[in-house]
């Protein structure tokens, strides 16, 4: 585990297969930093990693727990920053990596949390797009992302996260694989750039079908169910005011499925990977019962550069920024701008 | 971790500890099945705890998993069995332990949860109400309870779930507390019914307040997010076909705090243990913006017979038999039995 003690990004700069992905490279100073966290977690022996973080954020750490539950044995778990705080984990301490995300920086619960971790003896590590921000402050390390889609998307926040979490996982237990998803990552800014534009119609009528619901469910599983949350949290019912639940397509039949009705929405996120199944028997009932469904299939995004073997990496960086856009549509046609709160911003709470 | 090698219940038999409750003792059968278990693990050098089953059996297993999680350092996990096997967790192996659960034991995931887990060498144990079941057949193990609350429920779904948790946190690392509270458990059937009763005409105010809703939000936080999420997807949403999210009290203000209205209703489990502060601050929010607000108060349950220290214990074994009532007051009202159902039982899916 300990062998390799450089990083994937520094091995690939100058050699020819950095170079395939035309003048794309991560700014050295990000780079600089993900090395910073690689030679932690090397002179430490890591016994668990937990992403700490609420919201959006907590959703998009949860990808890192995805993959490490798949692919290496070392455990992990998300939780929400006061939850991680008021239950505190017996097994957090010395040898805990704990990966804590806020976009600002400033949410106090997980700067809070990463004050918690940080006395408890782990080592912590801050991912924000405010490099000043009291989350910075309290970690002991920063990664920092721009907040930037398209041609610097290794430098924005998929890129960045991305290349965190396999340098991590090649740290952890190394595989050529996990190198190749680190060296293709540079690709994201074009491949974000296509899906987007591939989408975009669907998309839009999607907003102009469902401006009159007042609430749509989303639905997905494997490493989707992480898109269904922030899609149902922060864009239909925090921005959108659409009311909402995200519900994994394995536990649909569980329970859920009993409120499908002929106009009852749903959004299926349709997913690349081995879960697929779990969305295929979910969306052949939801059609059947339902006249309001909405698929996006991830086998249809364009993977340009992309090792045919490694696609099941990079669905979940690409999906956040193509399910964007139908909430962009019904943003369009209700009038209701993303932008608007009624609460946050606006009050103490 | 060794050293003991027989069980707090075996142990109990014969002693006044185990005559405090008048004449409550677990069935010879079921209390050996439990011992059977503990044996297993034992003679293994466990290194990780799956909690695998569907629905509201899942969430009967995440209590479980919360407690592991506060208690011990081996790690454990939740998933739902679908899940479970398509993403088949790296860590899962000789060293498992894998718990299993379904009411009638017939769940096709569950039991092909079952077969996976012992295919990779796991100690499978299959929690179920039927003792010739598909599940029982699938798994090394089974923990049978009775379909019964009163004064049996020692022996029912929670009684023999918290007295298998409390004996394996025992097995997996020695603490008298968990030896309490398996000679506390006997108290469960009498704790059952004083609760009922003390809930019961709030539950039947809640219907008649609510019957005209078509959507009741579910909050709560630690333990207690787990009783949210039967309730929501189980209750309200099964068996009532009322829309719903069982939403986690310190993920609200992340997202979901915006679709607050007055005529949004809500109904809040404010915890007893660590994580309560989550959900004041959460009802101190949804009481001033919203006229719709039911707070189920775990903190005034009636606890006779059980320790103080051992009081956030009991509250989750105690908490579903309560929220039950609440989904009772609805079906009452809205001439909608909790038996209803569009598609289960009714087709194949």
């Amino acid at each position: 585990m300990k062998q390799d003690q450089g990083t994937l990004i520094e091995e690939a700069v100058g050699t020819t297969e950095a170079k395939s992905v035309q003048g794309v490279e991560m700014k050295p100073e990000h780079a600089a930093q993900i090395s910073a966290v690689i030679d932690a977690v090397n002179a430490k022996k890591i016994e668990n990693v937990y992403f700490v973080a609420c919201g959006g954020s907590m959703a998009s750490l949860s990808f890192g727990e995805y993959f490490l539950s798949k692919e290496i044995e070392t455990p992990s778990f998300v939780y929400t920053s006061n939850e991680f705080i008021h239950r505190a984990p017996k097994s957090l301490g010395e040898n805990s990596l704990v990966i804590l995300r806020s976009h600002s920086g400033t949410t106090p619960e997980t700067v809070e949390a990463a004050s918690f971790a940080k006395a408890k003896g782990a080592v912590t590590v801050a991912i924000s797009m405010e490099a000043e921000s009291p989350l910075a402050q309290a970690a002991e390390h920063l990664v920092h992302y721009n907040y930037k889609d398209g041609s610097d998307a290794i430098d924005g926040e998929a890129g960045i996260f991305y290349t965190l979490i396999f340098e991590l996982l090649n740290a952890l237990s190394p595989n050529e694989k996990y190198k190749r998803v680190v060296n293709q990552l540079p690709n994201l800014g074009n491949l974000i750039e296509k899906n987007q534009q591939q989408f975009a119609e669907a998309a839009n009528e999607f907003g102009k079908k469902n401006k009159r619901e007042k609430i749509i469910y989303t639905m997905a599983s494997g490493a989707y169910i992480h898109h269904a949350y922030s899609f149902t949290s922060c864009l239909l019912m925090e921005m959108l005011w659409i009311h909402s639940n995200a519900i994994h397509s394995g536990e649909f039949f569980h329970g859920p499925f009993e409120i499908t009705d002929y106009d009852v929405p749903f959004l299926v996120v349709k997913g690349e990977g081995s879960s697929r199944p779990l969305d295929q028997r979910a969306i052949d009932f939801v059609e059947k019962f339902s006249d309001k469904v909405e698929v996006v299939d991830i086998a249809t995004l364009n993977y340009d550069g992309i090792d045919e073997d490694l696609k099941e990496y990079f669905g979940p960086a690409i999906t956040g920024f193509v399910l964007r856009l139908y909430a962009d549509g019904l943003a369009e046609h209700t009038g209701h701008p993303l932008s608007v709160r009624r609460y946050m911003w606006k009050m103490d709470y």
